[in-house]
């Protein structure tokens, strides 16, 4: 982690990214809920909103829709991924060089780390590259940090995502994206193990709004810097009613219900 | 998918890409219903027929045919390919760079990547570094996106088809080459994941006449940009007549039908 | 081992490393005696310490803090390193370059050798390449010289020590960090097999402070250069009263007893 | 295939390429039937025969004998190959860079593919590089084109021989070096396959003159455009008599009855 | 073989190699019969002896000791070696680069292949990269061809050892430093298959005086260029003795009857 490394997709030092690159590893099943939602224009508007400091993709969207939305979007190249159409021990691929990123017009890189995966190691040296290459072009570092594979019993358990948080800061990532622990403590020790290294939960599968809030309420009570969400926003009927939302709980930090009372009264 | 990077082997904004890497994939095999397709100039000859905007060839048969070729046809350097003589998961040898095809003439390179086998991570590996040199070289990106391997049940399923185009957007192909999935709403699913990317389908093993041109159509219907397409074109014994009604169907957008009674009507 | 390249990290010709790459090695766990060791700030604290000479990190904490020591304390920058996440081999990623680790003004590095495993071949070829990298900017090489794997029994028994330390001899380093052999014999005999290759004893898990410091001493009786402790000292209430201790059995050469009444005279 | 570039190891558009590998491929009992053949001199000096076009030896022959030999042998840098020493999938070796091929004079490469090994993906990849490097360095490019491996139950079937002779012509050799097909038609076929790229037979273990000179007659008269040939000149009692027959069979397209009648009539 | 590249570590077109990375290799347990061999400097003493044609010692050694010896004594930097810590294939890393071998002063670089093994591909190919490497920076070629492994049932009968010396030849080696074949005969067929590659034997475990002379004098009558020696020396009590011993086999060709006696009447 270096300082001010993140600037670029932070807003008063929080954080809300909007990932959307499940086409990539889900594939279309996840845009079936709502079919308008595999096309990506749709969440290149949606990043414009205020709420949001950082889109995620992979290279391929960026280099199809960011040249129409530089200037009112930040962009997270995410530079690794794969689909799930094949089977092992996770693994992923790095499909964009920090260099063509940086081309692109990213202000940050995402990288995601399988600690605990056979392929750990293999995985830890391609972050490394991506790391360095990244201080070199001044891009902030995001690591998507999710323990994974024969050695991990239980993914988001405190104990998991507390290493996974630590395992962010000690590799020199600026922000580490990490699953909900289950709980606020879990997600303070995670918090707690990072230094200084923003922790900023994982939206995961969507969510009936009030629980969702509730939990990214708890998420920056606990400490956590924010937020990166994919399904919990454009799987929505409003998605813009949601990112207002959490716009109030993670940057005026207010409570989810006053967000919601916000939100209804409008 | 990067603006008009494709614009060189399309015209009007469609694709018939005439592919002629079968003495690789398949071997002599192929050539057996009609030996004389085994000699390569036979079908540099075709490929200067105005249907076709650009002809897919492998590294060795660029460098002894093009030069004679160059003016009267557009080259897509196939860069990666291998024999059916071995056995195991798909994969797929790398068997030109990016800077050669440029040497060589080519307008476009062309990639297969097999999601789904347990070599995909390296083969996606391989298509970035293929990806960003051409984009270095102003060369179009073409994706033979082939799901195949452990992991893939149906090859030609609706969900595996549009997963295919998905992967061809995400990782950043200008056009992405896919199997008919069946039916035009499995091609129109797929066009639809697939964004600015071309979906263009593949021709597969040879069909009568007017099926192979139904189908064409109605890819061509449900917003496909065109086709690559090998063994229907040039196990025919008149080429040129499949290539006329071809460009019926994909340029003048006539159905199969009117392509085959103007043929007749000749 | 080249003449004088460890300098900057010894004094006296001795070494006392504060280790502190845990986080990343074992995870949060080895913090739960003293939650407060997670913070690594209290660690740069302590690395100010007349009696360390150096302070071991992974890449990203030197990134995080130690702008704000860089006077104060010596940088000794732990190249490689894992999480015990995973399962198989031992086997460790090169988590830094050294170019990286010369930006981030690091005065040494340091290199985990897995004697022994599988994965050993590999290993040596990647601190071949860490090792020639620092000599060209002059830094120190520091081994932690670990044999351990399928092939061998007895990971601290003096002939795997002795072997351990020679390895750092024959591969260059100019410090060899091994374990207490388990006894003053068995040091002995690692120091002579190591030459002029400073050996250094691993602090290991914590123990009293009377043990602890006896067996420091007669590490240091025969012939060690020092130690690199981690646990013994932040895991402890008064950390400062050990490395005041510390400092006393191994710069000034005076006995655990003494030592120790030196303390509790205070 | 390039135009041209195998010229310096062509006359009249015919090969005969004398090949001296087997020291390394087959070890010392390639020599026993006639010890003096182990002598590389020996061969150098048949290597000034007229008929003989080009000789291919590893780079360690040509280190030590070519400077002697540069004005009347044509070199022939075979660029891999490994000893009969291990077991296991066929693989080979890269014993020299192009780069130095060049240096010590080469005029052309050689280069081995097992098609239908398992490492063919690996080897193919391995000939890229070579192939291009070739290029720069203007150098002609012949394959040891030698299906073999899990994936090949007969690896001189006139099916797997065309196959061979076409994988040299789409990846680019000059010259494709195959087995003898046990036919005429056979030969043929691998000739139709492989476009301009010359094939030329591998002369295989030693028979009698006329067994051998009629196979090479029937292999020319398929279109072969030559052979390249060891034990069955080295291993004769008069080399010399057995070129001046290939020079009638190959270069003047004598028969094999004629051949050896002029030979009988010295 | 390149004409004279070896010329620095020969006196009169004859070597003898002390070879000291026992302490890798195998070690400490080599220098138990005497202690006192552990200490490199003994070792580079030894190596100032009139006989001595060039020490070889892996790069911790040359870089801790050579600068005060670089008059005295010619270095040949072994590159690659592995501790006998692990279990497996024989394999061996590569511990020091050509270039840093140039700048530490060595006049020769010393590579071990282990033909046979599984691991013999990659060995090799490591080996061709020294190999070029060390011909820009004009040192000499030393290998240590040893088969090993799966595929090797008998490393010293004579069939394997002439293979051995051959692969030295075929694969650019100016020296090949074999095994002694058991007899005279199986050493001359070795250098019979070594061509101008200088073939030196081994000097393998300690023997008797008179033993270890004559193998060395029967080696040197079949043709032997010298002897690479390590324990044979330096486990003896005297050690200089036996060098001058050598000195007379090996440089001026007297029996082993014949030095002995002129030790003893010294």
């Amino acid at each position: 982690m270096k300082q001010n490394a993140a600037d670029a997709i932070t807003r008063d030092g929080k954080v809300l990214i909007l990932a959307y690159d499940h086409g990539l590893e889900h594939g279309p099943v996840d845009f079936e809920p709502n079919p308008e939602t595999a096309d990506p224009e749709r969440i290149f508007d949606l990043a414009t909103h205020d709420a949001v400091t950082a889109l995620a993709v992979q290279k391929g969207l960026a280099e199809a829709y960011y040249p129409d939305y530089a200037e009112d979007v930040t962009l997270l190249l995410k530079l690794n991924g794969t689909s799930n159409l094949w089977m092992g021990e996770p693994d992923t691929a790095v499909n964009c060089s920090v260099e063509y990123a940086a081309e692109l017009g990213a202000d940050a890189v995402g990288f995601t780390l399988y600690g605990g995966s056979n392929h750990e190691v293999e995985l830890a040296e391609e972050f490394r590259e991506a790391h360095e290459d990244a201080r070199e072009h001044d891009l902030g570092v995001v690591m998507w940090s999710y323990p994974r594979g024969q050695g991990v019993k239980d993914d988001t358990s405190p104990e998991t995502i507390a290493y996974a948080a630590r395992q962010g800061l000690e590799l020199g990532a600026d922000v580490a994206k990490v699953k909900y622990p289950g709980s606020a403590e879990g997600m303070a020790e995670a918090v707690g193990m990072a230094g200084p290294t923003k922790v900023i939960m994982s939206g995961g599968s969507k969510t009936d709004d009030r629980k969702f809030l509730e939990t990214v309420e708890s998420a920056i009570d606990a400490g956590a810097k924010g937020l990166a969400v994919g399904r919990n926003v454009f799987q929505r009927e409003n998605p813009i009613e949601i990112l207002d939302a959490l716009e109030d709980v993670i940057f005026e930090e207010r409570s989810a219900t006053e967000a919601l009372r916000r939100r209804d009264s409008e």
